[in-house]
């Protein structure tokens, strides 16, 4: 098959070679890093093959968060551009479950909100539709991805989130060389690591950048 | 007198020494820089003297703001310090009618946000208040600051939001210290740049990291 998908439980194998910029998403019980535990790690060269890790609490027999040398190695080395979707939400869970700090960020939904000025969808369904043609099923997005077990339809629907994002990524920087505003999404993209620790801090609510 | 204040139209003085750090503040006809114009930037070295360069329109018979050769050096010169409280507001307007961009910003309500936590007080006043004991009145801050003629009360409020940056500046820096947050109000002083100029293209009103 063109697309396949690899599962792993609690760490990448050894000896994985994704290159310099790859594709990442991250599955969880729900939308509070503080009370939502991760659950899967997607990870995409843009070779058409997904790599998910499976976190598994030690408590189900699994490994949890406490053995991933090779996923940490990888998120933490800052030559490796790590590409997302909404990063600001996958940076903040990374960081507190993995206690690591990523950088070299770079964010589909930020490009899309400086170039796609002429609509209020920026979503990853939506982008991927309008720039790639591809339709993506969002059905499994709020699913139990706790469960030890993960079905047929979630696993495609966790690597479909890795496996277009480089395709979606040159469509949006060209665009975004076109607008002039390559420079000011570096600058969002810098911020991303901050950003998430400012939310994991509780600066989501009260903005810390706000007046009142 | 103690405290001295310096008012110039149009520009600074050259061969004026101002130190590493200077306290800026600005006054304007409003808080929307695209319809508000400035009229007068504020800046101390910490010594107890107070720099206003007011901005008189051309058609009022003053330089406008394109002459201002020596203010701008100062601004873009990044071996400067430039100390400010709510730099955001400061900084788009000073980007957007001085046509520069501001690097190597610090920012008094950005620490007092990260430090100050135990109250939802922020304000230059409070801050003044709690932590070097000196009462401002804020009675002119929405005075016509646009008068040809500023009162010498409206001077005097204008030097005062200056003045004690500096002192009030040591506190909050040592208690971001003490917090263990001296590097998080890095990331964030460091973002104040790419912050006013996507405040100048709107995203104030929606937020560029929102999901939504
Ligand atoms: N308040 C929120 N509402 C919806 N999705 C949110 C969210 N905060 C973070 N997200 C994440 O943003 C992603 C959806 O982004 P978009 O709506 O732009 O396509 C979801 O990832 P998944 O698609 O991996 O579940 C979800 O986890
Ligand atoms: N929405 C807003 N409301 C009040 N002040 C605002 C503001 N946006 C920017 N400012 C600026 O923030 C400063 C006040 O900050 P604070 O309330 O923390 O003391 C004011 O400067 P001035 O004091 O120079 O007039 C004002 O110009």
């Amino acid at each position: 098959p063109r697309n396949a998908i690899h599962l792993y439980e609690g760490d990448l194998p050894d000896n994985l070679e994704l290159g310099s910029t790859i594709a990442i998403d991250t599955e969880t019980m729900g939308l509070n890093p503080h009370r939502d535990r991760l659950c899967l790690v997607q990870i995409s060269s843009g070779d058409g093959q997904a790599h998910l890790v499976q976190f598994v609490p030690e408590h189900l027999g699994g490994r949890g968060y406490g053995h991933c040398p090779n996923l940490k190695a990888l998120l933490q080395d800052s030559s490796v551009t790590k590409l997302m979707h909404f990063a600001r939400f996958d940076v903040a869970v990374l960081q507190h479950y993995l206690g690591i700090t990523l950088n070299s960020i770079i964010c589909t939904k930020i490009a899309a909100r400086l170039v796609y000025t002429f609509t209020d969808k920026h979503g990853l369904a939506y982008l991927s539709r309008e720039l790639l043609g591809i339709d993506m099923s969002k059905q499994q997005q709020s699913s139990d991805w706790g469960s030890p077990t993960l079905t047929e339809d979630q696993l495609q629907y966790a690597a479909s989130d890795v496996l277009h994002l480089h395709a979606l990524w040159n469509k949006l920087e060209a665009m975004l060389i076109r607008e002039g505003r390559r420079d000011l999404a570096q600058s969002c993209y810098d911020f991303l690591p901050a950003r998430a620790k400012l939310d994991l801090l509780g600066y989501d609510v009260s903005d810390i950048f706000a007046h009142r």
